[in-house]
C-alpha cells in the first residue's frame, strides 16, 4: 500500500498549470502516539488554496515547494493509537491532497479543522467540508456577525453558485431578506434563483453591471457579502445605501493576478459611510457550535440547500482547482480521493 | 447698509478658479419671527465645500447656482426675534459666505451647526468652528468611536497639520498611542512634531511612502485615520497590523479630479481583517456633550493645541478654498470676514 500525493513543484505565475504539481507515490505513513491514520474519502478544494502555492507573506504560511497541497478532508481512520478515535471512525481532519495522513488526535476535539468525529447518521460526511465546515461558517460569520442583515434589507452575494455564497444567501432569505446574487453563468444563476430560492440573480459579464444591479435591487444594497472584488465591487459600490456593510470574504477575481490590480473608488464609501470589513473564518471558531446547531436545523428542516461538484481521483484536483479558480464549479467543489462507505 | 456675499458662478471642472465665484453686494436681510440677525466675523472653510460645488447626489443637497456657498459662521447677533438671543450674542450658525445672515433660532438649541449660543469666556469664540466644532468632533467621532485605538498602539493621521487631523492625532496622544503624522511640507513636519507631540512625522511627497511608514512606524499600523485617500491609503495598506481599523473621514486627494482614480488594492484589508468605515460627523451630533466636555477640558489644560490660519476679508475666501484643497493650509482655515469684539 502506498500513499498517493499531490506535491506543489512549481510557484505558479497567474493561473497554475498541471505542470506546478507533481504526483507521487509514496510509503504510507505512521502513526505515532495519540496520532490517528487516516485514509481519504473526499478532499475539499477552495480559493484560498491559490494564495497558499504563492512565497508571500499572508496570514499562514506557503505550501513549501515539493510538500503536499494543503487542504480540508473527510475521511476514515484506519489506525488509532489515540483512546477517542477507533478504525471505521470518519473523521474530519486537514489532510492535505494525499490519500493518507497522519493526524494529531491527542488533545484535538472540536474545530473547523478538526480532527472531529463526524457521524453518518446526521449528515452526509462531505456536509462537514462545506455546508456544515468550513465554507458554511464563513457564511454564517461573514453574513450575520460581520454584514448583520436586518429582516427586510437587500442583500447582494457574489460568487453566489459557490460554496459559501450559495449559503450566505440562504442564510440572508432565513433572515427575512431580499437577497440578489451574482454569478458567472445562466445556469448559476437559475439554480440560485429556482433551487436556492433567491430573489434574482444577474450574471456579472454585462457591460453595464452596476445598471443591471439597480434594476435587481431596487432598494439599494443594504450588505454586500463579497467573495471577488473588482468590477464587482465598484459596480456593487455605485448601489449602496446609507450605513451598508460589505463583508469581504474573498477577492477570487485577483487570485490568480501577476500584478496586484488597483481596488475600487471608495466615494461611496464615504459618503455613504459604509464599512468593508475582512474577515477570515480561522478567526471565529467560537462561533462553530452556533453555526452547527442553527445549520445541522435548517439542512434537516430543508431550509438550507447544497449541491457538491465532485471529480473523481485525486488526480484530478489540479485540474479541478484550475477550474475551481476559473469559476467552473457549481456548489462545493470537492475530489473523491477513496470510496465512501456511508455512500454505498 | 448692504450683504457682500460669495455666490457660486459656475460648477468648477476640476480645481476651483476665482471666476467660478462672483461677489456681489445685496440688501441686509430681515429676520422673522423666530429668527436673528447675525453679522459674521468668522467664517470656516473645509474640504467638504468642494462636494457641494457639483450638481452631484451625495449626502446633501449642492449650492445652487447664483447662490451663496455654504459654511459654518461665528457671528454676533446684531438684531434678534427670538426671546433666547439677544443682540451681541455670539453664535455660531450655518450661515454661509456673507457678512450677514438670518439663522432660525426658534427651537434650536444645540447642534455642530448651530445656532448655539457661545461664552466667549470659555474659549476664544473662533474655536467653534475649528477644535471645538465640527472639525474637532469630528476627529473625536473618527478616532475614538470608530478608530477605537487602545494604549500603546499606533495610530497614523494624514493631512496631519489639518484642522482635523491635528486633533486626531492629539486625541491619539491623549489615549496613550505612539502617533505618526502624514503632511505634505517640512514646515507642517515640524509643527506635528514639535507643538503636537507627535511622535513621527513624514511627508506624503517621498518615492516610496510605504517604506518610510515602516520606518515611522516599526509596530505596524493599527488605526489609520484617512483624510486624503489615495497613494496614502495604499501605502498605509501596506504596512497594516491585523484588525487595523480605518476610519475613512475625507479623501481630499481626488476632491478636485474629473474622474474618479481607482482606489486600492484591497487584498491586506481581507489578509489583515481591516476595517474601513467611512463616517459623516453630521450622524454623531449626539456626541456633542461628551467632545465638548472633555476636548474643553483637554483645552483649557493645555493637552490640545490649535492653530488657525487666517486669511482677512470674505473677497479672499475663493482663493483661500482653492489653497486649502491644494494642502497650503496649516492648522484650521478661517476667515475673517468681520470685527471680533472679543480679540480687541
Amino acid at each position: 500500500m502506498t500513499n498517493r500525493r499531490v506535491l506543489l513543484r512549481n510557484r505558479p505565475v497567474g493561473e497554475p498549470k498541471a505542470s506546478d504539481f507533481e504526483i507521487v507515490d509514496a510509503p504510507l505513513p505512521e502513526p505515532q502516539d495519540g496520532d490517528i491514520l487516516v485514509r481519504t474519502i473526499w478532499l475539499s478544494l477552495d480559493p484560498y488554496m491559490r494564495g497558499r502555492m504563492n512565497d508571500v507573506k499572508s496570514y499562514t504560511a506557503p505550501v513549501a515547494l515539493g510538500q503536499p497541497m494543503v487542504g480540508g478532508t473527510v475521511g476514515e481512520v484506519v489506525k488509532s493509537r489515540d483512546a477517542a478515535f477507533t478504525p471505521g471512525d470518519f473523521v474530519l481532519s486537514y489532510g492535505g491532497w494525499q490519500a493518507y495522513h497522519v493526524a494529531k488526535a491527542a488533545g484535538a476535539r472540536v474545530g473547523p479543522f478538526g480532527p472531529l468525529k463526524l457521524d453518518p447518521q446526521a449528515a452526509p460526511i462531505s456536509t462537514a467540508l462545506g455546508i456544515l465546515g468550513m465554507p458554511g461558517l464563513t457564511a454564517y460569520v461573514g453574513l450575520y456577525d460581520i454584514g448583520q442583515p436586518k429582516p427586510g434589507e437587500t442583500v447582494v452575494v457574489s460568487a453566489a453558485a459557490g460554496a459559501v455564497g450559495s449559503v450566505a444567501g440562504q442564510l440572508a432569505k432565513i433572515r427575512g431578506c431580499r437577497v440578489a446574487g451574482i454569478a458567472g453563468t445562466k445556469d448559476k444563476c437559475e439554480y440560485a434563483l429556482k433551487e436556492l430560492g433567491f430573489d434574482a440573480c444577474v450574471s456579472h459579464r454585462v457591460p453595464d453591471l452596476a445598471a443591471v444591479l439597480r434594476d435587481a435591487c431596487p432598494n439599494g444594497i443594504d450588505v454586500y457579502f463579497d467573495n471577488v472584488g473588482g468590477e464587482v465591487l465598484k459596480a456593487v459600490l455605485k448601489n449602496v445605501n446609507p450605513f451598508a456593510r460589505i463583508p469581504l470574504c474573498g477577492i477570487i477575481s485577483q487570485y490568480n493576478a501577476t500584478e496586484m490590480p488597483p481596488g475600487p473608488n471608495l466615494a461611496p464609501v464615504l459618503v455613504n459611510r459604509v464599512t468593508i470589513r475582512g474577515f477570515l473564518v480561522s478567526d471565529h471558531a467560537d462561533r462553530l457550535p452556533h453555526f452547527l446547531a442553527d445549520c445541522g436545523r435548517w439542512l434537516r428542516e430543508g431550509k438550507l440547500k447544497y449541491r457538491e461538484d465532485v471529480v473523481q481521483g485525486l488526480e484530478k484536483a489540479p485540474e479541478a482547482l484550475i477550474g475551481l479558480l476559473r469559476g467552473q464549479n457549481t456548489g462545493k467543489m470537492l475530489v473523491k480521493v477513496g470510496e465512501d462507505p456511508t455512500r454505498r
